[in-house]
């Protein structure tokens, strides 16, 4: 009989891990499609959605490939240059990381949009029914980007000789590179895709020609729709496979750097195995009493795969790795979700305290409100940013700066559940959509309605995960970032520091100024296109002549992803330019100011932008004098300020202080010392 | 005949500038109030708008001596806890700075009051007239704060000794807390309540009852006029007083821990000296040209000034004290205004690309307007935080972090003329407002807008400086605190730190968002005991009757007092707690997380604020319509989301960067190790 270690039974246990989930998510989709997909306008609507999510996501594939062509290039170029660390190794796991964030992104978008109509039919029957459907294509997602990123790791790390060995973590750090690449078109591009859309077709649709959200006739409607799938579903995924990768490499890359032996490296695999197990068991839980009772259904799948986690993680780290102090980083990691996730409820929540302030502020007028929901945002940022030192502080007590790899590693593990709840949203969004462009019966998009609304606490923790993830992932990989570089300390007394991390306080600033322009131009040229349509065939407007959706889309891909080169090159090109010329130290200090300032401002959009949108929902639940009110048409510009923040700036930075850490811990040896 | 020393005759070359610069305010001052006054009823509305400035300033002073109070007994008890560094010098110290603040700030306020309808009744002769009285009374503000400022700092050195011993910098350091904690009145408080005033008073007065600005029947208006005093001329004075006073102190205390000799120490007040001087010889020139060119009278003044001050402080640092590098250090503080200036120019200026794009924006709505005017502040950030940076490597590189210092003191050293020019709009602002409600002929309005439109260019460098020097300034301040917390780095790698910085960048956060909602409640007030009124006594709406005006100076007053106490406490008890609880190393990284946090955010709602202002200014020149169009309205409402944004927020942050700064710096001896 051979004895097998310890440390391999773990690493078996992961790339089982891997393999299951990948197997789960691919048996999910095949009994989803089985599913009635309803009536054949139904079929046409949903149809052209998914051809447009199609379409936006290849070429969305063509830039990244012209993208990850040039990186690759040069890390191949620089590897012959005789950096070492840089080289055909790096490459290839750069291109392999680009590859399966781009697969994981695929198979959920194109579930997605299968089961957006699946779901618009199954709430002919009820909520429980379309409740299952939604959270099943949200499952895929979710599972598959777990599985791809474990097992890309896993694959990556074995691949590479001795799984353990210090020495590889070099070249794995290019597959972390490959995802936040493709995260940066897939988060960025589609938040700016769905944001130009929706704002588009409103301006043009609702206000000028009168037309009721989501109206056949307009010819932006499916582009509107589409965007959730490209924004909400493919980029949601792609943020949190960058997070996942990220994370697991900043872990290796501080226990190589500390000369740790094999636990500091197998252990992260080990959680990640344990988190699909436990997302696995809670969201069977779901499926199991969704029909029973929905809105609880959700609350306790969440409560099961967070309590799985921690008796998992436990006996992982705790007992098969000995280490109570890992453990307690890994559960502090998951601890901070939920508190980030519960005080962004209470920050932006229905009917809270400050979503009704800015409610009343409406009253006042469109500045008032507007005014009093950045305030809002600007309000909350402090108590999840002292929740995540207070984190960071505990964590590192535990088990110095591993430990708070380890923390960003607990808060991610689960992500197969995270990506799973907030998945549903978009489909649920877009089975609302498709009952109404379709022509369903007004009670299937009442039920769509509430299927999302019934979900808003679970999507703050999904929040809260993306955002508090983010940043944990980003200062790990900080930390990788300075022990790759050999500097000891990272002084704010030393200019370079200071000045690096000055410029890098502005970085957030002007990528969500572009990002936010952006949406403007998008929707501008959208409105643009849907005037030319009206103009040239005016049976549109009257239902007798169906529109060219398709150019909409096309429009909107477009413009998405031409307005995304140059944030994409500031996010790359910054590091590497200020590494190049100012030093290793500066690059530093830029990296710790575009944390700092990223995460305090994304937080500020988020909850704003979250806030102005639940005041005018509570508006037009009835307060303050409901729909049509002068208040209503304060809030719902308001409304129209907040989205942009939210949906596109804010999650955009998700992307950024993780893409430019990454960057820098990959092309440290080209940096000046 | 006795020999004097170079460092003898540095320090009475200082002393003889503080009391000549105070000779001439007074002297100008003095002189102003021969001009004459104007007929009687402009006597009655200066009068009443004179009354509610004092009112303002003697509550807010009544609030400052408490808070006064409580941090000196605070200093007297540490000091008989035998903390070394604290007691009856340091209180004394502190006493003396607010004391030193209050009472320049009163001077400002005092003038301006007098010299807003002189310029009233001088416009009616022409701009030039106009012009030299107002811009004499920003120069009384301005001589004022320069030579208390650089006056008080000698007289401490003197009082406690050797004035160069190192051993008294600790006391003299609470000089600058106690001109710290009168600016949060003065700027925060007076900030709060501008804003609050105009809006209160638009929303009740232009929007409610259509009455036009400025109009003797709406209550409010007097309020209005008296925030311009409190806020943009005691306010803006205190702020530079704390810069000027901070600077000088923070070179001191780098130059003493370097355990320099007397070179470090004296060098700073002679440079202060010559910055007097050729702020001097600056306004002699716009006063004596005024007359036949106004708008270019203001830039040659600001030349002459600067290009005296560079050959001044060439002659003080390269020639008296032989170092090529301090000189360097200087001329590149000045330099950096001087950018920094041109950029704000260029991003937020009328007609400028940035602000024409927003008022383009404005044709689709005010939500539209909103969002690119935010994104325009956002993009605005990275170029000054470039330039900062830059300047900050090359002023290091020159002469360490007392080169950074000297970096600050040089930006601030021509500090009258800066007043001088800055305190000349609000003057101009409040003639105008003196002409609508006295009933002159339209074209004394007029002149008096265009004044406010000659200074436009050179105000911008105004803020440039304001919120430049604050971030050098902190900076300086917090190079001096590690040096007195004998911290010998500040590692981004410490937990502690991180943790901290992390607080920190979300405190600037916080604090605008207390000032946003202060300025929300204010006006909220103000418009109840408006309607009040205008119900009370219907003849008051016909001109029939007199307003109450006090009562709503009054009531605004109170709020504004009432509003700033949350963010006072924070600003001084969070640095404190931080250094009770988590200690000196948690107590840097809070410096620099709001340091980071706070120059980005400032300059984003600084610029946003500013180009929103031109933008509306734009379409009402006709652009895009003009007056009256749906561009109009909803440039109306971006302007009045981006008031108290570049108003109250914006400056507000100024305070807040330098005052934890100061009280970490003066604090650190209670601090955990």
């Amino acid at each position: 009989m051979v004895a097998v270690s310890r440390d391999e039974l773990a690493f078996a246990f992961a790339v089982l891990a891997a393999v299951l989930a990948l197997a789960w998510a691919a048996w999910s989709a095949a009994r989803l499609v089985r599913h009635p997909p309803g009536d054949r306008r139904m079929a046409m609507v949903a149809g052209a959605i998914a051809e447009g999510a199609s379409a936006f996501l290849s070429r969305a594939y063509g830039s990244v490939a012209l993208f990850v062509a040039v990186l690759a290039g040069l890390l191949l170029l620089a590897g012959r240059l005789g950096h070492p660390g840089l080289g055909p190794a790096t490459a290839l796991a750069f291109v392999a990381g680009a590859a399966a964030s781009l697969a994981s992104g695929y198979a959920g978008m194109r579930v997605a949009t299968c089961a957006n109509v699946r779901t618009a039919e199954a709430a002919r029957r009820g909520l429980g029914p379309a409740l299952r459907i939604a959270f099943a294509g949200g499952g895929v997602l979710g599972f598959t980007v777990a599985g791809l990123g474990l097992g890309g790791m896993a694959l990556l790390l074995l691949a590479y000789g001795n799984p353990a060995a210090p020495a590889s973590v070099d070249s794995v750090s290019g597959f972390a590179l490959g995802a936040s690449t493709v995260a940066l078109f897939a988060r960025v591009g589609g938040g700016i895709f769905t944001k130009g859309a929706d704002v588009g077709a409103d301006l043009v649709g609702k206000i000028e020609s009168a037309l009721p959200e989501d109206d056949a006739r307009n010819p932006a409607a499916i582009a509107d729709n589409v965007g959730d799938n490209v924004g909400d579903v493919a980029g949601m995924g792609a943020d949190l496979f960058e997070s996942y990768v990220g994370a697991l490499v900043a872990a290796l890359a501080i226990g190589a750097a500390g000369g740790a032996g094999r636990p500091e490296l197998i252990l992260p695999l080990l959680l990640c195995a344990v988190g699909i197990g436990s997302a696995w068991a809670g969201c069977l839980l779901v499926q199991a009493t969704a029909a029973a009772d929905p809105a609880g259904a959700l609350r306790r799948g969440m409560l099961v795969t967070g309590a799985l986690f921690v008796a998992g993680a436990w006996w992982a780290a705790g007992v098969l790795y000995g280490s109570a102090r890992d453990f307690g980083a890994v559960a502090l990691g998951l601890l901070l979700a939920l508190v980030i996730g519960w005080l962004t409820e209470r920050a932006t929540g229905g009917g809270r305290p400050p979503v009704v302030a800015v409610a009343k502020a409406a009253g006042s007028g469109p500045a008032v409100a507007v005014i009093e929901g950045l305030a809002l945002g600007m309000a909350s940022v402090v108590l999840p940013a002292a929740a995540a030192a207070l984190a960071i502080l505990g964590a590192h007590a535990l088990a110095g700066l591993y430990g708070v790899a380890l923390a960003a590693v607990g808060m991610l593990a689960p992500t197969a559940m995270v990506l799973a709840v907030d998945g549903y949203g978009p489909i649920a969004d877009n089975a609302g959509g498709i009952a109404e462009m379709a022509g369903l019966p007004p009670d299937v998009r009442e039920r769509t309605d509430r299927l999302d609304a019934v979900g808003n606490t679970t999507a703050a923790v999904g929040k809260g995960i993306a955002i508090g993830s983010a940043a944990l992932t980003a200062l790990a990989l900080f930390a990788a970032y300075a022990a790759e570089a050999h500097l000891r300390a990272i002084d704010l007394l030393e200019p370079s520091v200071v000045a690096g991390a000055l410029v890098g306080a502005s970085v957030p600033f002007l990528f969500s100024a572009a990002a936010l322009r952006a949406v403007g131009r998008t929707a501008f040229e959208l409105v643009a296109e849907v005037r030319r349509q009206f103009a040239a065939r005016p049976a549109i407007l009257r239902g007798g002549a169906r529109p060219d959706y398709g150019r909409c889309v096309d429009i909107s891909t477009r413009a998405a992803l031409r307005e995304m080169r140059l944030p994409g090159v500031l996010a790359v090109g910054l590091p590497l330019l200020t590494g190049l010329v100012f030093g290793r130290a500066a690059v530093a200090g830029l990296l710790a100011g575009a944390l700092l300032g990223g995460v305090a401002l994304a937080l500020q959009m988020a909850n704003a932008g979250g806030a102005m949108d639940n005041a005018k929902k509570y508006i037009e639940a009835g307060a303050f004098g409901g729909k049509g009110t002068p208040a209503h048409a304060a809030a719902v510009t308001a409304d129209t300020v907040g989205d942009p923040l939210k949906d596109t700036a804010g999650p955009a930075l998700n992307i950024l202080i993780k893409l430019m850490s990454i960057v820098a811990l990959v092309f440290v040896p080209l940096f000046r010392r």
